[in-house]
């Protein structure tokens, strides 16, 4: 971590929102490093790195005894506004054929990662997790090798309890249930909460493994609405007013895809309006770590008085994707959960388990939080630059305060779906719109996923994809 | 392993056949280690090596200078023989509140651990599996840290293929499914061939959590007798054409908790007829590696003509069951499968499944199943031995071929469940039989396990829950 890690980022804002504000326009000279080093009242080395990060993602333009100045096309795309409503009526069906071969395309390491939804690996620790799963196993075989109890190993739900606190949630470690990945924490949820025929709230776009997950378990979703400032709670009211809703799943905290981050206010209303039509809260929390701004986002489970949200989360973007290891905190819930989690696989796996028990107890959390955040901002303002330079103008993109993927609005009229079989052909991965919705709503939207370090090889990609695109327009 | 490993073991089989038939009786003496040396045309340190195997159970004591005795109380438990039949009709419930205590209780180290289905750890590779793991890590962190194919590990896939023909089934990688252990390729299993309200079939008694699985599900048991002899292909008939059944799921290999097997001949007919009334299968295979014969058995999937068995397994019974790692054979219902696996949990623990795909690479697994078998073969003949020492005369218990444990029959009138408490209050875990059918058929049933090394402590467990037994009778 550099240690004036957060200062150099908020003058690289200061610097940003000068430009959105077009008090700096194309071509301009920038301040002098002394000059913006008084004005802010911070060091001229501080100022320097600011710029310099500008210019090694192509904001900034360097020239030779005459400073910065602001490259010819900067970060100014706009978000996606034109997106249509959901049409409020329960629907089902997903494109499972599409999302098995997206799948696919997501494992394989040939593509370009534009479309894997977590951090690259060398952005995780892994030789910390080799060290504490060879210790776990050596310190304390018995543990590792036979069942963990069904709810989850003692020292890691006391770590997770300690951890919840940063997302404002007071919990003992009696009331987690760890799960293979948030995603068997959903499953789980679900299935403890409805039965085949219920519709589900959900927002629209949603992650597809939800769509597929409702598909699986017989559920209807009534989708609403998921803006670029989240979940407005006056929708949440017209659908439970409008339907029999026996559960709703909703990410408020960096939405897959589009990154959305619903506010903590708006979190309380939701939860409150739910409460009083008794309909009970899948929260799913995976993204809540990887926030770019000063705080924690808060969570849902937060304002929960009557235990009926279930939160899920998981360590998968932010440990170890492979690993499996997350947790749910069900609430009123918990018996049935306990008794679901022991017919979907009777626990988790031990040693993963101790070894991200280990890593939060000694302390590493923490640190490589702080790094693999700033890697992920910093590479997603790196692909934005570059979709800018290289996607046609009326290419919309968002801009999220956190997550791992940005949710791209192509001209309309271009196929995703085409452009995702087309660009895996030249060996670029991405994730067509099509998939995050029951409706076909989203037929000219990608995700594109900011997971690694961004280098030339993803640069040339967004070219070559900016190409295919203009050549598709 | 013993270099004459198989010799000195048939040996000993040698010398209880002549027990059972009462050839040799209590207070007999034997013959002498030379003389029989030449009869069985074996080495004398054989016949030495398996007198002294059979003087440690106790079955056998020395005197010194006049060479061994048959000990005045040898293995001569009959098997449960007078257990009821279960009523073939629909049932739906289980003991989910008094399973969740036996769980708990299972998981309780502190307690003897008879109640235990799966090898104590000292009988486990600790050691090498912690060496895997480090090196899987180490070697090739991204394989180990991101997202598993769902389907799986390709190297675990072919180091499963390979080992398949040891069950007598021929299979490409391409039609494995890795499942976080055998319990989540059931729920896989059943989901994809079943809707609430189906019957399914079963054995009677069955493992606990196929009964809270069913439950989950919606789903009602037909319970058809599962005898010494294993699953009788007329009880099979007569369920199937008296109701209309969406699956089977059986135990044919060592089922628990009464560790019968069904026969290979049996086997194939079972498949037969569920075909021909296009029932699907799901084969539940756990112990099949746990065979205390020359042989390893047979498997239902081996006569499976059209893909309508869906075989389950895992290394839980023989590697490590805190891994977490099992596999299934869907046949023609592999898509479905695996898109249950996606919304289950998108894949099962990477670096689990990579130390388990290096231990049967590297040659460690088949070294480590002798010992194993061996092992526990040892164990269940001293827990026999034990019961027969210390439990009431009308007592019976099944003498399995393989498995992990002991189904006995406690005198008519004794409550297993009043037991259980009473044993766990004193220290000892057992699992009571009424949670192994839907019916009241094993009240006075219960099921001991025998995975770990016998010792004096649960020689005294044994004595002391005979005398609580007797108090009870």
């Amino acid at each position: 971590m550099e240690p004036q890690g957060f200062r150099y980022r908020q003058v690289e804002k200061q610097i940003m929102a000068l430009i959105d504000a077009e008090a700096i326009r194309p071509g301009d000279k920038l301040p002098s490093l002394r000059k913006l080093s008084s004005q802010l009242g911070v060091s001229i080395a501080t100022v320097s790195q600011a710029y310099l990060e500008l210019e090694k993602k192509g904001v900034l333009a360097s020239r030779e005894r005459s400073g910065f100045f602001l490259a010819p096309r900067a970060l100014q795309m706009p978000a996606p506004a034109s997106r249509p409503r959901p049409a409020m009526v329960p629907t089902v069906g997903t494109r499972s054929h599409l999302i098995q071969q997206v799948l696919e395309a997501l494992g394989n390491k040939q593509l370009l990662p534009f479309g894997v939804a977590c951090p690259a690996e060398e952005l995780l620790p892994a030789k910390t997790l080799a060290r504490l799963l060879n210790s776990s196993l050596r310190n304390n075989p018995a543990r590792a090798l036979d069942y963990a109890p069904v709810a989850g190993d003692p020292e890691l739900r006391q770590q997770i309890a300690l951890r919840s606190l940063e997302a404002g949630i007071s919990v003992t470690p009696a009331e987690i249930l760890i799960t293979s990945g948030a995603m068997e924490g959903l499953s789980i949820a679900l299935r403890a909460l409805t039965k085949p025929g219920d519709n589900v709230l959900i927002q629209s776009p949603s992650y597809f493994c939800f769509l597929q997950l409702l598909e699986n378990c017989g559920l209807r979703a009534i989708e609403i609405p998921s803006s670029t400032s989240g979940i407005d709670p006056r929708d949440v009211q017209r659908a439970i007013e409008r339907f029999q809703i026996s559960a709703a799943i909703l990410v408020p905290n960096f939405n897959n895809p589009d990154g959305s981050l619903t506010g903590d206010a708006k979190k309380g209303e939701i939860v409150a309006l739910l409460a009083a039509h008794k309909v009970p809260l899948v929260e799913d929390d995976v993204y809540g770590e990887l926030y770019f701004g000063e705080q924690h986002p808060g969570s849902c489970k937060s304002f929960d008085n009557s235990a009926d949200v279930i939160y899920c989360s998981s360590f998968s973007k932010t440990i170890a994707p492979g690993f499996r290891v997350g947790w749910m905190i069900p609430g009123r819930h918990y018996a049935k959960a306990l008794e679901l989690k022991t017919t979907t696989n009777i626990c988790t796996a031990a040693p993963t388990q101790m070894a991200i028990a280990a890593f939060l107890r000694d302390g590493y959390f923490e640190r490589h939080l702080r790094r693999l955040r700033s890697a992920i901002h910093n590479q997603m303002e790196a692909l934005l630059l570059s979709l800018h330079r290289h996607f046609p103008a009326e290419t919309r993109a968002s801009f999220p305060d956190g997550g791992a993927s940005v949710w791209v609005e192509l001209p309309t009229g271009i196929d995703a779906v085409d452009l995702f079989f087309r660009a895996r052909e030249m060996g670029i991965g991405l994730a067509p719109g099509a998939i995050f919705s029951t409706q076909e709503k989203y037929d000219n939207f990608i995700r594109l996923s900011c997971t690694g370090i961004w280098n030339q090889a993803m640069e040339e990609g967004i070219e070559r994809l900016g190409a295919l695109v203009r050549q598709m327009n």
